[in-house]
């Protein structure tokens, strides 16, 4: 388990809590921003996705936002950095409802997919609702520049999606395509998210792009490390199915890994499962095995670790804080989480 | 059939040629851009989006901002107005594409819809995809005032897809309810379309006023008609199946009417065939006579008729001109149209 170094010299797990407790004044915000413009006369909107975006998360992507803002010295009285927290958890959850309608999951954060209770219809229009909501909350702010990395944000992750969908159950997937799929619908997200921070702050040039390269490596950081709690002892704990990935044929960088220094009865054994999904009962513990024996989940983390480096040293233009020290941590933090 | 006076005073069946023909060098153009606009590297998304937005389609939506640009005197030599009618297209199929996929649809214009051939869950990704893109393309125009009315747009259509969701197979649904959702899910696009071509144009005042309600009273009757449609004898030309509602459980105004209109053995029919899917070989025959024997086809086609007058009178303000005839003719074709 990695440590941080704190003030008095200790060292301690990593957390999330100094950031959003930095943070929490304008997160209660934003929870209040969030259940305000869910609001629908169409009763099936907000009790869709109250299920999913009311029921919290980790809220990783707005956290950002905010604490960007804060970070470049936000102190306006208006509440645009709210509003685009608002917009970046609204993009997150439409992706995710349509992201649960294409896995075909049950379960998401512990409990039953929204796809699971109400069905795919309902999931993939109100999906549709919050984008578009999201845009309207763009709007508001009332900055076309904003505006662009938003929409280019969108734009990509959907080409992630669909990107991710094509090398679905390919399993000579290359780690550069793997790394191009989580960039774009993970990671470009989270570089928005801390991108706009700067922006509404003001903050156009060198802490923009700062902001912008701490959020895409986070990112990075941040989905490799899922990838590999999905075939990870802690992944109970996030209340996720362990496997679904394997279920699923999804190519992430564990498998990607294991196959390619495998010999050629393991690559066997990977082919038939993920690329024909002929899964028996042991073929998940077989497949952990194949990793382990491998280094494959160690090394998935590995690069993890490579990445939150070069999120961490984006960090450095900007002079010693709590907020910037609190950053430091939640990139630690979501190398070494359990949930 | 209705007819229109020509300039020579002779009748003749309505057509949306004069339109067309007048927007023939924009059309051109927004083709071009629908086409340049669905590139990416990832080789599914043009295939499937060409599938469905290169294939045509009467394109009304775009044409609608085009000539409501030209009818207010638009002559930039910029290109916005293509990139806005090019935006309003993609809105729209990434809409239909999410339709189709909630609808079970298996034919689409004529041909097997993209849910058929790709799958849903491309069809979902690829909808995000142009949505997402229809908005990168607002932002592009760079106008505030124009990206608010799209977005307002897009979030009422989605309100209204799950409101339309919501009462199918609802059979006591009030006609208001009916105009309310063809409204958010037809209409509101159809306005914001017409709407946004006299902004691009600098007519932001009574303008942009008409054209909004010209759109809106428009899309209201195009909607009235293709739901007379999909239970009439022309549905066959428009290459959709006929009955399709019928067998979804749609509640559309035909329905409503012939309901209200029924006597208790009627309505027990009504109930079984659309609240509970309970459909027999002769079944859509039956329920095509009961709307004969009540006139719900015919009068649906008058509540059309209704708006469609509103649609031109929102046109008096506007000099004769070509154009302005044109509109007015599109009206009438919408009205009376085949395909």
């Amino acid at each position: 388990m990695a440590t941080v170094v704190t003030f008095e010299g200790k060292r301690k797990t990593p957390s999330l809590e100094p950031l959003l407790s930095l943070c929490a004044d304008d997160m209660a915000q934003v929870d209040r921003e969030i259940l305000a413009r869910m609001r629908s006369p169409v009763a099936l909107i907000p009790e869709l996705a109250n299920h999913l975006v009311g029921a919290g998360g980790k809220r990783m992507r707005p956290l950002l936002t905010v604490a960007a803002a804060r970070l470049c010295g936000y102190t306006a009285t208006d509440d645009r950095h709210i509003k685009l927290a608002t917009c970046v958890e609204f993009i997150h959850s439409a992706t995710l409802l349509h992201d649960d309608v294409v896995d075909v999951s049950a379960l998401r954060r512990g409990k039953p997919s929204a796809n699971a209770v109400w069905g795919d219809k309902a999931s993939v229009l109100v999906g549709d609702f919050l984008f578009t909501r999201s845009f309207e909350l763009m709007v508001d702010v009332g900055s076309l520049d904003i505006l662009g990395v938003l929409s280019r944000a969108s734009s990509t992750i959907a080409e992630g999606e669909v990107l991710q969908l094509v090398t679905q159950r390919d399993i000579s997937t290359p780690e550069a395509t793997y790394l191009e799929v989580i960039k774009a619908k993970t990671a470009k997200l989270f570089a928005a998210a801390a991108e706009v921070g700067a922006m509404v702050a003001g903050r156009d040039g060198p802490e923009r792009v700062a902001l912008e390269s701490f959020g895409m490596n986070l990112g990075i950081a941040f989905q490799l490390v899922d990838d590999v709690l999905d075939y990870g002892g802690k992944a109970a704990k996030l209340g996720k199915n362990i496997g679904d990935d394997f279920r699923e044929g999804k190519i992430t960088l564990p498998v990607v890994l294991a196959f390619r220094r495998g010999n050629d009865g393991e690559r066997k054994f990977w082919v038939k499962a993920l690329e024909r999904g002929e899964i028996g009962d042991s073929d998940l513990d077989h497949a952990i095995g194949l990793m382990t024996k491998h280094r494959a989940l160690e090394d998935t983390v590995s690069r993890a670790r490579h990445y939150g480096a070069i999120a961490k040293d984006a960090l450095a233009l900007f002079p010693g804080s709590t907020m910037k020290q609190a950053l430091e941590e939640a990139v630690e933090f979501c190398i070494t989480r359990t949930h």
